[in-house]
Order: structure tokens, then sequence, then C-alpha cells
């Protein structure tokens, strides 16, 4: 059997730019074997060359192998079709048990459309809910890494009124200590350094600007801190991103997604990777969506397709 | 009279490194004349050969010219004494008033340490409310600037559970307006440009992450519209801050503080400048604090400065 790591590759949404991206990876990764779980047929009129997957083979670098998936239907790009909803989740049903059983040694998600697939009846709040649920782990932890800089969410897609609520101890231990492991076995830091900001401005001026980070947060990190973890916190989140701080910083935790995630897609803009943590599987993802206006015309960027492959193939050898 | 703007400069708390940044300034402003509020002994400490400001004199540039306010107590440098705090009070209303009647063209604000100023007595939630008030200004606007990038804040100094409820009809009224008013008045442009973000991460996702963006924000947008303004948004925060959005946009206006001003001050580290914008006078600052612990050594970094006083004098220019 092959030495390189199996890639599992999800297109996602058949009628986005997922699929031709996937078939213009071309030779780009020949220290790995891309596997996409997607419909031959249409993984062909995207442009690719596909090999029927062979777990036991060792095809030349730069064969895109397949696992089929037959579509629902027919497909135009551009234009959703709720009869292909099954078809997606399909897609990473095999992946995710692809990886379980170690046939994959990671996998790799295009984007879906979210709408569509709960249009279409399924009930679907997004790819790591859903990884999470099938993979029965109790508290994924979204990061998203772009150059040097790793930012993770300790909460995701709420609506801002219900983020303070949702900041308790228990939520920060749980996400503070699956971070602190996950970057120790994959980015192979003995005692990574993680920098956590405040729920408020200024990290709530000492009490003036609000009370979470004297109540909640720093009786968390003290909490993590007796148990070995390197925490910088509750920093003021406007004035984290500057060198002064990331010098030496693994990654940051913000408390919720717009805290977050401006810089980093800004830092990252065309090549950042979202990675969901405290999986046991490994699995990274695009950073964008299936951009349905740009679809089947040959332009769309890969830059963050081929950042999240590149991640998946290194986590995977440090430590899958 | 000296054709030449002339620019008021408070070196804020005394204790701290806006008296040597403000010293050291030197000769970088020979189009301008740099006034300094302030007391003389502490000016000449720091290192400045001071003149004492006369209004119709024509000084060489270079000259640092002072208007006398004396100290409360004798400063150590990194020592706050709130025995100092109604000199800093005092030299903030000698600039305003001086901008008011017209002595001076703009003013600078340097770093001042709030809580001392609290402890001494007087109630001072920052330099924006103070100006606001002196000057009659219902509804200061803050912005921050680097490079080409401009984030104005629909809301400032609040805990983040309040800030939902603070996202007003009326409030995102008067702040676009003003905000659509002082970019034509001091940038040149006819018609600004300017991108809103949302209130809740993706703004909203069409109401399955919050509706503040369906009840609030796109009703006032579209008002506004109404009125020619050229507004685009509710927009997804996370990814506004890419060149695909940025392009054409003369400024952008975040709904909070943590929303805004990370990616601000991640691209303008050192050197980013605040503008407040909607008072009867100009005013920048920089974006730092009083930095205590690096007063009196002489390695403060005077990029903010510089920038903040560049910005006032060609804000003075535009449209004194």
């Amino acid at each position: 059997m092959s030495s390189r790591p199996c890639v599992a590759i999800t297109p996602g949404e058949p009628a986005g730019i997922g699929p031709e991206l996937v078939a213009g990876l071309g030779e780009t990764f020949p220290e790995a074997r891309l596997v996409a779980i997607a419909d031959p047929a249409l993984m062909e009129n995207a442009g690719a060359t596909v090999t029927p997957f062979e777990p036991s083979a060792d095809p030349a670098p730069g064969h895109l192998e397949i696992m089929p998936v037959p579509l629902g239907a027919p497909v135009t790009p551009g234009v959703l079709d709720p009869a292909n909803a099954a078809y997606v989740l399909e897609t990473l049903r095999i992946a995710v048990d692809g990886c379980l059983d170690n046939r994959f040694q990671a996998m790799v998600t295009g984007p879906v459309h979210k709408g569509i697939i709960n249009e279409a009846g399924q009930p679907f709040s997004g790819h790591t809910e859903f990884l999470a649920e099938r993979t029965g782990a109790a508290m994924p932890v979204m990061m998203l890494a772009a150059d040097t800089l790793r930012v993770a969410l300790a909460t995701t897609h709420l609506p801002l009124r219900a983020v303070p609520d949702a900041i308790t101890d228990e939520r920060l231990c749980r996400i503070l200590r699956i971070l602190h492991n996950d970057l120790a076995r994959f980015y192979g830091l003995s005692r990574p350094h993680i920098l956590v900001t405040g729920l408020n401005p200024h990290a709530g001026e000492s009490g003036h600007l609000g009370h979470e980070e004297i109540e909640v947060i720093t009786p968390a990190l003290e909490r993590l801190r007796g148990e070995g973890l390197h925490l910088s916190g509750p920093l003021p989140a406007d004035t984290l991103f500057t060198p002064r701080h990331l010098a030496d910083a693994a990654a940051v935790l913000a408390m919720y997604h717009d805290q977050g995630l401006p810089v980093l897609k800004h830092v990252g803009f065309g090549h950042a990777v979202n990675i969901t943590l405290g999986l046991p599987i490994i699995r990274t993802s695009v950073d964008h969506g299936t951009a349905l206006d740009l679809a089947g015309q040959g332009v769309a960027e890969p830059g963050s397709l081929q950042a999240a492959i590149r991640e998946a193939i290194r986590m995977s050898r440090a430590g899958g």
C-alpha cells in the first residue's frame, strides 16, 4: 500500500465552483493521493480525468481518484436543485466514515449551500455540526488559519445577542483544552501559547465595560493555567492582532465570529483554511462559499482549496 | 499672519509618553505651526525647545510653540498622580476653545489615562465625549484610519451585551449622514461609498442568525439611499475587509468596537489615526495609550502621533 496519505475531498454543492476547483488540482500534490467523493460524470464535465479509487493501489501522482456517488439530478452550473441535497450529504458521510475506518487520513470539504439542503427537507446547520454528530464529537472547535495566524472561536454561528450568555466556564474550558491538545498534536508545540480575547471592548476595562471578563473568563483561564496551559488574556481584541502580541502566539481564541474572523480573512484573503479541531478525524475546508455566480466559467480561484489540502496533508503527517 | 495652519497638540497624561513624543516632533511638519498646550517645564524636560505661542507671529518651521498651562504637581515619568488630572482637562479645554474661535485650525490629542482622571473626582469617559459636550455636538462619530482603510463605529465603548439594543434607526441615520457629509468635506468625495456591516455573523444570514439586519439596519439604509447616500450593506463583517469589497469604498461603518477595530489596528499597527467626525472642529488623535511603562526612556514610537498631525493638517486644508 502507498505510504502517501489518502485525502478524501468532497467538492460540495455540485452547481457551485467546488467540482471545477477539485478537477483543476492536477499534479499540485504529488505527496498525497487525492480522492474525490463525487459523481464521476460531474467531475469529468468539470475537466477532470478520474481513476476509480482502489485502496491498495499506488497510482501515479497527479491522478485524481474517485469514489463514485451518483447525482440525484443533472447539474446546471449556478443553478441550485434540491434534488441533489441528498447527494451532497452522502458524499460527506462517505468521507467521514472513510476517515473513521482509516481508509482516508484526512478529509477536505468544498463549499456547500445550507439553504438548498434545508429546502430539500434535510436538517443541516453546517459541516462542523454534521461532522461532530457523525463522529460523536462533543465540542468541535472551529479554527481558521492563514500564513502564521490561527484564530479559533469560542462561539460560532450565533446571533450577537446570544453570545454573552454562551460564554460559559464549561465552554471555555472544553474549547481551550481541545485547542491546547490539538495544537500540540498537529503543530508539534509542546506547550502552545494561546491568546484569549475578552468579550467586551478593551476586555471590559476592569469592569467599566462589562463584567464577563471578571466573572467568567479570567477564572476559567486561571483554572486552566493550573492544569499547565499557557494562556494570555483576556486581552483587548482591537490591539491583540499586532506583532507585539502575535510574535510568540500559537493561536488566538476569539469569543465570537466577527471579533476574530475579519482580521483572519483580511490577512488570508484567497488562501485561508478552515480547520475543525476536537474531532477524531482530520478535517479542513475552504473558507469560501459556493460562488454560484462564477460556477462553470473556469475563473474560480483555487488558493483556499489548495491551502486546505496542504494543511490536511501536513496535519495527517504530524498527528494522524 | 502666517498662512500655515496652527495645530494645537495636547500631550495628554504628563507621566505617559505624550510629552516626549510631542517634544520629539522637531522639524517634521514645516507646513504647519505646532502649538503644544502644556506645562513649559514639562516639555523642556522631555527635550523640547519651546517658544511662546503668539497668534500673529510667523516662527521658523520646526519651532514647537507653546500655550502654557501649569502642572498641578511635579511629574515622575510612569507614575500617575491625581493632582494632575485637572491639568490634563484644562489643556483639552484650551485646545477646544482655540479651535472654536479659530486661533487653531485643528487639534491633535495625545493619550490620557481615564482612570486617574476619574480617581481625581473628575467625571471623564473619554476624549470623544468631552469634546462633544464642550462643542455642543450631538453625535460624535469615531473613525480610525490607516493607509487607505477607514473604519467608523456605530457604537463605541459599550459592553457587548448592550450593543444590539443600541443599534437603532435613529443612531444609524445620524451617524451615516455625518459620515457621508464629513467624508465629502474632508476627503473631497462627492458621493462617498460607505460599506455597512451587519450586526450578526454573516449579516444575519437572511434571519437565521439574528433579525436586526432585517428589522433595523436594512430599512435605515434604504431610507438613506433615498436621500442620495451611496451605501452597501448590511454586509458580513468577516468577508468585508477583502480587496473585492474595499476597492472602491471610502469607509466602513462597523456596528461595534471589536467588529471593526481589530482589522484596522492590524493594518495600521504603529501609524493608525483616530478621527472624531461630527464635531464643529477638526480633531485627530493617536490610537495608543499612555504606555506608562515606556515613559521617560525615549523609546516610544512616534508613528501614530505623526500620522495624527499629518491627517489634521490635511483635513484643515481640505475642509477647515
